[in-house]
């Protein structure tokens, strides 16, 4: 079967395998499309339906998996060429992707240009990257440090490569964390008290990707956190802040894929960590930016040194794209909050904003430096000044009320829902809390359910230094289903130093 | 479904799915037994079916493709796990993979050092390497150039991977070629001529990668090249000498999965090209080593410099290993010989070998001044006097009377196949041949079906600088089916500066 200009055409089918950010087609091993154009396995190729034109890397099968004129397709293909039922597709080859030259290059000393990284990440949003080939690129600005400019270009390239924000307010204020830390929720406390002291702040924010949740996972507890950036730009306009999921903007859309490969090689680098965090800040259009960067032997940054050398090269970076900015090196040797999971951690920046005489103080703590920060930084308050200046604005009950309304704004203001079964892990012996892994304690979180199911994870009851008597909850398990529960428990029993004890 | 030690089963299913080297495993997205285990979409599991355990990606499905408790698997999923039928499968959290901190390490600066590189290899050899790590790794030996010491460690974990061929003879003679020159078949010759001469010659070669023939698929039209190594060593016992394809034995198993990832790369960089090579040769034995580099604009090394500065690192690490090497720059311009394609380089080989008048004078000029250089090398003749020996052991029919008897001891002795669909592609115009673009060459010959039809490929009639008249045949398709003959005229038509002639 071929079409009128030639092409062999292939009917699709739908065989729905998450095969991620690369796009996987399986035909026939003797499939005669495939073989007259030259395709092995692997190869990538062209696939059309009508305007839609995709990469994809191509998969034979010796078995009857598909048809002979049938091309099977995983579910980012199938989206991604917008099909619907068995359509016919051209297959061809596609024209040579010329950026992987310049990855090449880079592999191999030259450094990345405005020009470079621009072709680079266009062709990555639009999906004509293998993983490989990602791979090879990601690898490559690890071994091949990024200098200040390839950092800028990288940047620059992320940012034009998705969604803007135009706001007209000469201060827009921002804030992130480099991540790392279970609980630490401290973004929409920093938000209300933004807002309340009459700072623009845009905030958006992501969806967990191998922790037990994001803040957009935590928000979403409470409110809607999916809208356009048409949605975000009314609640705006009414609220002056908001707390909406980056994905649903489109803000540097490079991002989330190169995320996913880093994160498989567990690889970071400075330069593409700085690119990513600042790539969605400017196109969220923030003038002034708080960084919390915690620092822990499980935490992402691991030593003093690491944080000094990422705080100035944040400093470098943002002056270029005249972002003002504050880098808080913070402690990172234990979670921030008790409450591990959405609706958990949710629960804790109810109870901070609300003033609950149970509300974590070390979050309400966290929240009011970095909140002050903040305040500082734009000028909302005097040098020196800020953390007190947050900390009135949360007692005063003006950050809640900031708070309730950006929600009301985004058309929801929810409780967050509790697990219907929860399990307390008990201290076997008495003793001082001597050390807490955060990343088996967000391990633990996640078998538990999160954040896929929300109301899942873990409250942790005891902090570093605590004297717990044999018989007390050191923390306890949140889980939707008996199943998750037995999961969960299974891993704790493995893995008995989560919580460490002093020797007896 | 659980078994004794409570690790989670799954029903094998066969899937037929060709992932090449990587392992595939497919399950339904909400399978209990994998959420158990907090597995998440390209999580890396072990799988177990008794005692053949591998690793495999797991990617989830929405449809299906799968049951609820099976798990479906690609081919070489499937083979690792020597599976017949529906057995069951544990599934489970594989050991952490520390070689891959050791990647990581040299992807930051640190040099490989004999463990770590021992370590690396094994994991890849004993399929442990997801294709994103082993990009990750093949990049940073790219990225962070392999000192000697380095290339080195990489060599010797290569050799100790896989089989060795110990064997009584004070020299053992090799020859081996960096590629990227369609036809050049050289090796069968250079073979005969060394064997003739007295010298022990074990040789083993590849089939093509990504080119339209190997010396083993070339040879495979004469003889048996797949050989087990026992087999090898009655030819050798035998003949001193032999043709046998590598795969077979065994030899430097970790170079395939490196080679498959640097050519979807398209990345060539001296110390992996190096230890792939040398790796090989040091498990056959070889203590005599000639290398040929072809140069030119579309062969694999394009510059003299590089030639040069590949050829003293060659130098470099053989003389470590105590392999004594001659490395010849030779002329990558043009194709050598006239075939491209497995027969057809055979006969080309033949008519070398038997001293027919047809017989291309380049590609038997060339066979003889490389061996030539292995004859001087180990001292079968003395300097400035090898070439000349070995015209004159092709001359006297010497070197086809040990060529057939090496065939015969491998079990055969066959006329190369010719092809039932042959094809003239004309000059369209008179002139002169002012270029020949060997890549695309290679690739319509791939069109036409090589390597897999081995009667398939290219017959080139005119060389760099050859007058030609209007209508004179420039090169011939030789192919199995009219759909192949049509796929390569396309290509064809689509490229016509394939042999370019002179301006009119």
């Amino acid at each position: 079967m071929s079409t009128d200009d030639g092409r062999p055409v292939l009917t699709a089918r739908r065989l729905g395998i998450d095969s991620q950010h690369e796009a996987i087609a399986f035909v026939q091993q003797d499939c005669a499309a495939c073989k007259s154009e030259g395709f092995s396995a692997h190869s990538r190729v062209l696939l059309k339906n009508g305007a839609a034109e995709i990469f994809a890397t191509l998969h034979y099968v010796t078995s009857n998996l598909v048809g002979a004129e049938e091309i099977g397709l995983s579910e980012i293909a199938w989206k991604r060429l917008h099909l619907e039922g068995a359509e016919t597709l051209t297959i061809s080859h596609p024209a040579p992707l010329s950026s992987f030259a310049d990855v090449r290059g880079k592999i191999f000393g030259q450094k990345l240009t405005e020009n470079t990284a621009r072709q680079i990440i266009d062709d990555i949003v639009h999906g004509r990257y293998s993983d490989i080939q990602l791979t090879a690129f990601v690898t490559a600005c690890s071994a091949r440090i990024l200098d200040d400019d390839e950092t800028i270009a990288l940047t620059r390239a992320m940012v034009d490569s998705g969604s803007r924000l135009d706001w007209d307010a000469s201060i827009i204020a921002d804030k992130h964390c480099v991540g790392g830390l279970p609980g630490n929720r401290t973004t929409p406390i920093v938000v209300a008290i933004a807002a309340a002291n009459g700072l623009t702040m845009p905030k958006t924010s992501s969806k967990a990707i191998t922790s037990p949740a994001g803040t957009a996972d935590t928000m979403s507890t409470i409110t809607n956190v999916s809208l356009s950036l048409s949605d975000m730009k009314a609640v705006l306009t009414r609220e002056q802040a908001c707390f909406v999921w980056g994905g649903s903007v489109n803000f540097s859309p490079a991002d989330d894929t190169l995320i996913r490969i880093q994160k498989a090689l567990d690889l970071d680098s400075e330069g593409p960590l700085i690119a990513s965090v600042l790539s969605k800040k400017i196109a969220a259009g923030a003038t002034h930016l708080v960084i919390d960067i915690p620092v822990g032997p499980t935490a992402k940054v691991r030593s003093a040194e690491a944080a000094e050398s990422l705080r100035q090269h944040f400093e470098a970076i943002a002056a270029h794209f005249d972002i003002k900015i504050s880098v808080e090196i913070t402690d990172g040797t234990q979670p921030v909050g008790r409450g591990i999971g959405p609706s958990l951690e949710a629960r804790d920046v109810l109870a901070v904003l609300r003033n609950e005489a149970n509300a974590p103080p070390e979050l309400r703590d966290r929240a009011c430096v970095l909140s002050g920060a903040l305040l500082e930084l734009t000028g909302a308050a005097k040098p020196a000044q800020g953390t007190q200046r947050a900390r009135e604005t949360l007692a005063s009950g003006a950050a809640n009320a900031h708070f309730e309304a950006i929600c009301k704004a985004q058309g929801r203001l929810a409780s967050p829902p509790v697990a219907e079964h929860q399990r307390a892990i008990i201290a076997p012996r008495p003793g001082r809390v001597a050390r807490i892994d955060n990343r088996r304690l967000a391990k633990a979180a996640k078998l538990a359910g999160a954040p896929e199911d929300v109301a899942a994870g873990i409250d942790l009851h005891v902090y570093l230094g605590d004297a717990v008597a044999q018989g007390d909850a050191l923390f306890t398990l949140h889980t939707q289903s008996p199943g998750e529960l037995a999961y969960a428990l299974d891993f704790i029993d493995a893995n008995p130093g989560i919580v460490e004890l002093t020797s007896p």
